[in-house]
Protein backbone atom coordinates (compact mmCIF):
# COMPACT_ATOMS: atom_id res chain seq x y z
CA UNK A 1 0.00 0.00 0.00
CA UNK A 2 2.71 1.93 0.80
CA UNK A 3 4.70 4.13 -2.02
CA UNK A 4 6.04 7.69 -0.18
CA UNK A 5 9.13 7.41 2.41
CA UNK A 6 8.12 8.27 5.80
CA UNK A 7 11.06 10.44 7.83
CA UNK A 8 10.69 11.39 11.53
CA UNK A 9 13.18 13.95 13.86
CA UNK A 10 13.82 12.88 17.28
CA UNK A 11 15.43 13.99 20.11
CA UNK A 12 15.56 15.47 23.39
CA UNK A 13 14.26 19.64 24.12
CA UNK A 14 16.27 22.04 22.27
CA UNK A 15 18.29 19.75 19.78
CA UNK A 16 17.41 21.49 16.66
CA UNK A 17 14.57 19.36 15.25
CA UNK A 18 12.29 22.17 14.09
CA UNK A 19 15.06 24.10 12.66
CA UNK A 20 16.72 21.29 10.44
CA UNK A 21 12.86 20.22 9.88
CA UNK A 22 12.28 22.88 7.75
CA UNK A 23 15.82 23.03 6.15
CA UNK A 24 15.11 19.64 5.05
CA UNK A 25 11.67 20.95 3.52
CA UNK A 26 13.23 23.41 1.73
CA UNK A 27 15.96 21.60 0.37
CA UNK A 28 13.94 18.39 -0.86
CA UNK A 29 11.11 20.92 -2.20
CA UNK A 30 14.03 22.59 -4.13
CA UNK A 31 14.93 19.11 -5.73
CA UNK A 32 11.73 19.00 -7.03
CA UNK A 33 10.09 16.26 -4.66
CA UNK A 34 6.67 16.67 -2.78
CA UNK A 35 7.01 16.96 0.91
CA UNK A 36 4.62 17.06 3.74
CA UNK A 37 6.27 18.22 6.66
CA UNK A 38 4.10 17.85 10.00
CA UNK A 39 4.71 17.64 13.88
CA UNK A 40 3.41 16.43 16.67
CA UNK A 41 1.33 16.82 18.33
CA UNK A 42 -0.43 18.66 15.65
CA UNK A 43 -1.47 18.51 11.96
CA UNK A 44 -4.74 17.89 12.69
CA UNK A 45 -7.44 19.72 14.22
CA UNK A 46 -7.83 17.20 16.83
CA UNK A 47 -4.02 17.64 17.44
CA UNK A 48 -3.51 20.98 17.30
CA UNK A 49 -6.79 20.97 19.64
CA UNK A 50 -5.10 18.61 22.09
CA UNK A 51 -1.04 20.18 21.71
CA UNK A 52 -1.94 23.19 24.18
CA UNK A 53 -2.57 20.88 26.75
CA UNK A 54 0.31 19.20 26.65
CA UNK A 55 2.79 21.68 25.55
CA UNK A 56 1.71 24.41 27.85
CA UNK A 57 2.07 24.92 31.68
CA UNK A 58 -1.26 23.98 33.74
CA UNK A 59 -1.61 24.47 37.21
CA UNK A 60 -3.19 20.91 37.37
CA UNK A 61 -0.59 18.14 37.12
CA UNK A 62 -0.65 15.89 34.31
CA UNK A 63 -0.86 12.11 35.04
CA UNK A 64 1.58 10.23 32.83
CA UNK A 65 -0.84 7.69 31.22
CA UNK A 66 -2.97 10.58 30.68
CA UNK A 67 -0.11 12.23 29.02
CA UNK A 68 0.08 8.91 27.04
CA UNK A 69 -2.89 8.91 26.16
CA UNK A 70 -3.23 12.23 25.16
CA UNK A 71 0.09 11.58 22.43
CA UNK A 72 -1.26 8.67 21.40
CA UNK A 73 -5.01 10.29 20.26
CA UNK A 74 -3.07 12.74 18.31
CA UNK A 75 -0.74 10.27 16.89
CA UNK A 76 -3.73 7.81 15.99
CA UNK A 77 -5.51 11.20 13.95
CA UNK A 78 -2.27 12.18 12.17
CA UNK A 79 -1.61 8.54 10.45
CA UNK A 80 -4.93 8.34 9.44
CA UNK A 81 -5.79 11.26 8.20
CA UNK A 82 -2.47 12.74 6.83
CA UNK A 83 -0.13 10.25 7.05
CA UNK A 84 -1.18 7.28 5.40
CA UNK A 85 -2.86 9.10 2.72
CA UNK A 86 -0.20 11.19 1.91
CA UNK A 87 2.32 7.77 1.85
CA UNK A 88 0.23 6.55 -0.87
CA UNK A 89 1.17 8.79 -3.69
CA UNK A 90 4.77 7.77 -5.11
CA UNK A 91 7.54 9.86 -4.53
CA UNK A 92 5.46 11.82 -1.71
CA UNK A 93 8.05 12.47 1.51
CA UNK A 94 6.11 13.02 4.52
CA UNK A 95 8.69 14.48 7.61
CA UNK A 96 7.31 14.27 10.84
CA UNK A 97 8.93 16.11 13.99
CA UNK A 98 8.64 13.72 17.00
CA UNK A 99 6.47 9.88 16.54
CA UNK A 100 6.51 6.86 18.28
CA UNK A 101 9.98 7.31 20.01
CA UNK A 102 9.32 10.19 21.26
CA UNK A 103 6.54 8.02 23.61
CA UNK A 104 9.18 5.85 24.31
CA UNK A 105 11.42 7.81 25.68
CA UNK A 106 9.62 10.98 26.87
CA UNK A 107 6.62 8.66 28.58
CA UNK A 108 8.66 5.26 28.93
CA UNK A 109 12.32 6.44 30.08
CA UNK A 110 11.36 9.51 31.88
CA UNK A 111 8.23 9.30 32.93
CA UNK A 112 9.00 5.11 33.63
CA UNK A 113 5.99 3.53 32.34
CA UNK A 114 6.08 0.15 31.12
CA UNK A 115 8.25 0.29 27.41
CA UNK A 116 6.01 -2.78 26.30
CA UNK A 117 2.60 -1.03 27.18
CA UNK A 118 3.84 2.04 25.63
CA UNK A 119 4.85 -0.32 22.42
CA UNK A 120 1.27 -1.70 22.10
CA UNK A 121 -0.67 1.76 22.27
CA UNK A 122 2.15 2.91 19.80
CA UNK A 123 0.88 0.01 17.71
CA UNK A 124 -2.67 0.46 17.87
CA UNK A 125 -2.22 4.42 17.52
CA UNK A 126 -0.01 3.79 13.98
CA UNK A 127 -1.95 0.25 12.68
CA UNK A 128 1.76 -0.79 12.93
CA UNK A 129 3.41 2.18 10.70
CA UNK A 130 7.03 2.69 11.18
CA UNK A 131 9.35 5.53 9.65
CA UNK A 132 12.07 4.55 6.96
CA UNK A 133 14.68 6.63 8.50
CA UNK A 134 14.47 8.16 12.25
CA UNK A 135 17.18 11.37 12.60
CA UNK A 136 17.95 11.22 15.91
CA UNK A 137 19.44 15.00 16.78
CA UNK A 138 21.70 14.00 19.60
CA UNK A 139 22.62 16.86 22.00
CA UNK A 140 23.24 16.89 25.82
CA UNK A 141 20.38 17.80 28.30
CA UNK A 142 21.61 20.54 29.74
CA UNK A 143 22.71 22.41 26.30
CA UNK A 144 19.06 21.41 24.75
CA UNK A 145 17.51 23.17 27.79
CA UNK A 146 19.68 25.88 27.46
CA UNK A 147 18.56 26.43 23.92
CA UNK A 148 15.12 25.52 24.18
CA UNK A 149 14.54 28.31 27.16
CA UNK A 150 16.05 31.04 24.57
CA UNK A 151 13.22 29.89 21.68
CA UNK A 152 10.11 32.10 21.29
CA UNK A 153 6.68 32.15 22.31
CA UNK A 154 4.26 30.42 20.24
CA UNK A 155 1.73 31.84 17.87
CA UNK A 156 -0.59 32.65 20.99
CA UNK A 157 1.95 33.60 23.18
CA UNK A 158 1.71 30.97 25.59
CA UNK A 159 5.55 29.16 26.17
CA UNK A 160 5.39 25.57 25.39
CA UNK A 161 7.25 24.69 28.15
CA UNK A 162 5.40 22.10 30.50
CA UNK A 163 8.00 19.68 29.34
CA UNK A 164 11.12 22.41 30.10
CA UNK A 165 10.53 22.73 33.24
CA UNK A 166 11.14 19.19 33.95
CA UNK A 167 14.08 18.21 36.22
CA UNK A 168 16.98 18.30 34.12
CA UNK A 169 17.42 14.63 35.20
CA UNK A 170 14.18 13.64 33.61
CA UNK A 171 15.66 15.05 30.22
CA UNK A 172 19.03 12.38 30.88
CA UNK A 173 16.70 9.88 30.92
CA UNK A 174 14.72 11.09 27.80
CA UNK A 175 18.49 11.16 26.26
CA UNK A 176 19.20 7.80 27.48
CA UNK A 177 16.07 6.41 25.91
CA UNK A 178 17.01 7.82 22.50
CA UNK A 179 20.28 6.96 22.23
CA UNK A 180 19.20 3.24 23.53
CA UNK A 181 16.56 3.46 20.47
CA UNK A 182 19.01 4.26 18.13
CA UNK A 183 21.42 1.44 19.10
CA UNK A 184 18.73 -0.93 18.44
CA UNK A 185 16.61 -0.25 15.32
CA UNK A 186 18.83 0.09 11.79
CA UNK A 187 16.08 2.94 11.04
CA UNK A 188 17.92 5.39 13.39
CA UNK A 189 20.65 7.61 11.83
CA UNK A 190 22.51 9.35 14.97
CA UNK A 191 23.55 13.48 14.09
CA UNK A 192 25.68 15.15 16.75
CA UNK A 193 23.42 18.25 17.18
CA UNK A 194 25.98 20.12 18.86
CA UNK A 195 27.07 21.58 15.83
CA UNK A 196 26.46 24.93 13.37
CA UNK A 197 23.08 24.59 12.01
CA UNK A 198 24.48 24.12 8.36
CA UNK A 199 26.96 21.54 8.97
CA UNK A 200 24.17 19.32 10.14
CA UNK A 201 21.93 20.78 7.51
CA UNK A 202 24.64 18.93 5.72
CA UNK A 203 25.11 15.85 7.06
CA UNK A 204 21.37 14.68 7.39
CA UNK A 205 21.03 15.61 3.07
CA UNK A 206 23.75 13.24 2.75
CA UNK A 207 21.85 10.67 4.77
CA UNK A 208 18.75 11.81 3.00
CA UNK A 209 20.10 11.31 -0.70
CA UNK A 210 21.34 7.91 0.22
CA UNK A 211 18.02 6.80 0.66
CA UNK A 212 15.11 8.75 -1.26
CA UNK B 1 -7.01 1.43 50.35
CA UNK B 2 -10.31 2.44 49.27
CA UNK B 3 -13.02 2.75 51.58
CA UNK B 4 -15.58 4.34 49.94
CA UNK B 5 -18.07 3.40 47.76
CA UNK B 6 -18.19 4.16 43.70
CA UNK B 7 -21.44 4.28 41.76
CA UNK B 8 -21.34 4.20 37.59
CA UNK B 9 -24.30 5.21 35.48
CA UNK B 10 -24.14 4.13 32.18
CA UNK B 11 -26.66 3.84 28.79
CA UNK B 12 -27.08 5.11 25.13
CA UNK B 13 -27.77 8.71 24.37
CA UNK B 14 -30.86 10.15 26.34
CA UNK B 15 -31.41 7.30 28.73
CA UNK B 16 -31.68 10.32 31.97
CA UNK B 17 -28.38 9.53 33.45
CA UNK B 18 -27.47 13.22 34.03
CA UNK B 19 -30.55 13.72 35.53
CA UNK B 20 -30.78 10.83 37.61
CA UNK B 21 -27.18 11.59 38.99
CA UNK B 22 -28.46 14.84 39.79
CA UNK B 23 -31.24 13.33 41.46
CA UNK B 24 -29.17 10.56 43.76
CA UNK B 25 -26.90 12.90 44.25
CA UNK B 26 -29.23 15.64 46.10
CA UNK B 27 -30.72 12.27 47.75
CA UNK B 28 -27.60 11.16 49.33
CA UNK B 29 -27.02 14.40 50.33
CA UNK B 30 -30.01 14.59 52.28
CA UNK B 31 -29.01 11.75 54.44
CA UNK B 32 -25.55 13.18 55.47
CA UNK B 33 -23.72 11.27 52.54
CA UNK B 34 -20.37 13.01 51.44
CA UNK B 35 -21.22 12.68 47.58
CA UNK B 36 -18.91 13.25 44.59
CA UNK B 37 -20.91 13.52 41.22
CA UNK B 38 -18.40 13.69 38.43
CA UNK B 39 -18.98 13.00 34.37
CA UNK B 40 -16.55 11.85 32.03
CA UNK B 41 -15.60 13.32 29.93
CA UNK B 42 -14.34 15.81 32.55
CA UNK B 43 -14.00 16.35 36.12
CA UNK B 44 -10.69 17.77 35.96
CA UNK B 45 -8.76 20.27 33.73
CA UNK B 46 -7.94 17.94 31.18
CA UNK B 47 -11.27 16.46 31.04
CA UNK B 48 -13.04 19.48 30.41
CA UNK B 49 -10.26 20.57 27.79
CA UNK B 50 -10.56 17.67 26.14
CA UNK B 51 -14.67 16.80 25.87
CA UNK B 52 -15.51 19.45 23.03
CA UNK B 53 -13.18 17.68 20.90
CA UNK B 54 -15.09 14.29 22.01
CA UNK B 55 -18.82 16.05 22.23
CA UNK B 56 -19.02 18.77 19.96
CA UNK B 57 -19.40 17.92 16.07
CA UNK B 58 -16.80 18.48 13.95
CA UNK B 59 -15.85 19.05 10.36
CA UNK B 60 -13.15 16.42 10.75
CA UNK B 61 -14.29 13.10 11.49
CA UNK B 62 -12.23 11.63 14.39
CA UNK B 63 -10.21 8.53 13.84
CA UNK B 64 -11.67 5.40 16.55
CA UNK B 65 -8.46 4.98 17.88
CA UNK B 66 -7.87 8.95 18.17
CA UNK B 67 -11.45 8.92 20.32
CA UNK B 68 -10.79 5.84 22.70
CA UNK B 69 -7.24 6.78 23.52
CA UNK B 70 -8.94 10.67 24.09
CA UNK B 71 -11.31 8.69 26.54
CA UNK B 72 -9.01 7.18 28.23
CA UNK B 73 -6.52 10.26 28.43
CA UNK B 74 -9.75 11.99 30.11
CA UNK B 75 -10.17 8.77 32.60
CA UNK B 76 -6.64 8.19 33.63
CA UNK B 77 -6.74 11.74 34.77
CA UNK B 78 -9.87 11.85 36.35
CA UNK B 79 -9.39 8.82 38.61
CA UNK B 80 -5.66 9.76 39.16
CA UNK B 81 -6.21 13.25 40.60
CA UNK B 82 -10.08 13.08 41.76
CA UNK B 83 -11.99 9.50 41.61
CA UNK B 84 -8.94 7.82 43.93
CA UNK B 85 -8.38 10.50 46.29
CA UNK B 86 -12.40 10.58 47.45
CA UNK B 87 -12.69 7.44 47.67
CA UNK B 88 -9.77 7.13 50.41
CA UNK B 89 -12.07 8.38 52.86
CA UNK B 90 -14.55 6.59 54.26
CA UNK B 91 -18.12 6.80 53.62
CA UNK B 92 -18.06 9.07 50.57
CA UNK B 93 -20.00 8.04 47.79
CA UNK B 94 -18.36 8.52 43.88
CA UNK B 95 -21.00 9.21 41.37
CA UNK B 96 -20.00 9.03 37.71
CA UNK B 97 -21.67 9.54 34.62
CA UNK B 98 -20.35 7.00 32.51
CA UNK B 99 -16.82 5.42 33.14
CA UNK B 100 -15.26 1.72 31.38
CA UNK B 101 -18.40 0.23 29.92
CA UNK B 102 -19.12 3.26 27.80
CA UNK B 103 -15.46 2.63 26.22
CA UNK B 104 -16.83 -1.15 26.00
CA UNK B 105 -19.86 -0.17 24.30
CA UNK B 106 -19.14 2.72 22.34
CA UNK B 107 -15.87 1.99 20.90
CA UNK B 108 -15.94 -1.61 21.01
CA UNK B 109 -19.82 -2.68 20.03
CA UNK B 110 -20.58 0.73 18.36
CA UNK B 111 -17.40 1.11 16.59
CA UNK B 112 -15.66 -2.26 16.41
CA UNK B 113 -12.60 -1.84 18.11
CA UNK B 114 -11.11 -5.06 19.68
CA UNK B 115 -12.80 -5.41 22.99
CA UNK B 116 -9.64 -7.12 24.56
CA UNK B 117 -7.63 -3.92 23.28
CA UNK B 118 -10.40 -1.79 25.28
CA UNK B 119 -9.96 -3.87 28.57
CA UNK B 120 -6.13 -3.57 28.51
CA UNK B 121 -6.62 0.34 27.96
CA UNK B 122 -9.19 0.65 30.56
CA UNK B 123 -6.66 -1.14 33.15
CA UNK B 124 -4.16 0.94 32.33
CA UNK B 125 -5.92 4.20 32.51
CA UNK B 126 -7.79 2.98 36.14
CA UNK B 127 -5.25 1.00 37.51
CA UNK B 128 -7.50 -1.00 37.71
CA UNK B 129 -10.30 0.48 39.85
CA UNK B 130 -13.84 -0.96 39.32
CA UNK B 131 -16.62 0.30 40.29
CA UNK B 132 -18.52 -0.98 43.31
CA UNK B 133 -22.34 -0.75 41.49
CA UNK B 134 -22.87 -0.02 37.86
CA UNK B 135 -26.60 1.29 37.02
CA UNK B 136 -27.51 0.73 33.24
CA UNK B 137 -30.14 3.02 32.21
CA UNK B 138 -31.75 0.95 29.36
CA UNK B 139 -33.89 2.73 27.09
CA UNK B 140 -34.18 1.52 23.35
CA UNK B 141 -32.14 3.61 21.23
CA UNK B 142 -34.58 5.29 18.68
CA UNK B 143 -36.64 6.28 22.72
CA UNK B 144 -32.93 7.50 23.69
CA UNK B 145 -31.84 9.45 20.90
CA UNK B 146 -35.89 11.26 20.57
CA UNK B 147 -35.03 12.47 24.07
CA UNK B 148 -31.75 13.07 23.46
CA UNK B 149 -32.61 16.00 20.31
CA UNK B 150 -34.72 17.64 22.60
CA UNK B 151 -31.51 18.25 25.50
CA UNK B 152 -30.45 21.84 25.99
CA UNK B 153 -27.27 23.41 24.48
CA UNK B 154 -24.24 23.13 26.50
CA UNK B 155 -23.29 26.21 28.34
CA UNK B 156 -21.27 27.17 25.82
CA UNK B 157 -24.28 27.09 23.49
CA UNK B 158 -22.74 24.15 21.34
CA UNK B 159 -24.98 21.20 20.93
CA UNK B 160 -23.26 18.38 22.53
CA UNK B 161 -24.45 16.30 19.49
CA UNK B 162 -21.41 14.40 18.00
CA UNK B 163 -22.39 10.91 18.88
CA UNK B 164 -26.75 11.47 18.73
CA UNK B 165 -25.65 11.93 14.90
CA UNK B 166 -24.52 8.37 14.80
CA UNK B 167 -26.78 6.18 12.94
CA UNK B 168 -29.89 4.97 14.90
CA UNK B 169 -27.99 0.95 14.06
CA UNK B 170 -24.48 2.29 15.94
CA UNK B 171 -26.71 2.83 18.80
CA UNK B 172 -28.36 0.36 18.96
CA UNK B 173 -25.03 -1.71 19.27
CA UNK B 174 -23.76 0.63 21.67
CA UNK B 175 -27.26 -0.77 23.60
CA UNK B 176 -26.45 -4.66 23.03
CA UNK B 177 -23.00 -4.06 24.29
CA UNK B 178 -24.55 -2.36 27.55
CA UNK B 179 -26.85 -4.87 27.25
CA UNK B 180 -24.31 -8.11 27.06
CA UNK B 181 -22.13 -6.62 30.21
CA UNK B 182 -25.04 -6.36 32.31
CA UNK B 183 -24.82 -10.34 32.16
CA UNK B 184 -21.93 -10.59 32.71
CA UNK B 185 -20.70 -8.23 35.25
CA UNK B 186 -22.49 -8.99 38.92
CA UNK B 187 -21.61 -5.20 39.82
CA UNK B 188 -24.55 -3.99 36.81
CA UNK B 189 -27.84 -3.17 38.04
CA UNK B 190 -30.52 -2.68 34.91
CA UNK B 191 -32.93 -0.27 35.51
CA UNK B 192 -36.37 0.13 33.04
CA UNK B 193 -34.96 3.87 32.21
CA UNK B 194 -38.54 3.94 30.20
CA UNK B 195 -40.57 5.14 32.57
CA UNK B 196 -41.56 8.28 34.66
CA UNK B 197 -38.69 10.05 36.25
CA UNK B 198 -39.78 9.73 39.69
CA UNK B 199 -40.19 6.16 40.17
CA UNK B 200 -36.70 5.05 37.97
CA UNK B 201 -35.09 7.38 40.98
CA UNK B 202 -37.20 5.25 43.58
CA UNK B 203 -36.14 2.20 42.28
CA UNK B 204 -32.19 3.41 41.92
CA UNK B 205 -32.38 5.10 45.40
CA UNK B 206 -33.74 1.03 46.78
CA UNK B 207 -30.76 -0.52 44.83
CA UNK B 208 -28.35 1.88 46.30
CA UNK B 209 -29.98 1.72 50.11
CA UNK B 210 -28.98 -1.87 50.55
CA UNK B 211 -25.62 -1.21 49.53
CA UNK B 212 -24.26 2.13 51.07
Amino acid sequence: MKHGFFITFEGVEGCGKSTQVSLLKTYLGSLGRDVVALREPGGTMLGEAVRPILVNSSKEPIDPWAELFLYEACRAQLVKNVIRPALLKEGTIVICDRFIDSTIAYQGYGRGLDLEDIADMNFLATGGLVPDLTILLDVDAEAGLKRASARMDSADGLREDRFEKEAVEFHRKVRQGFLELACVYPRFALVDGQREIPSIHKEICGIINDKV
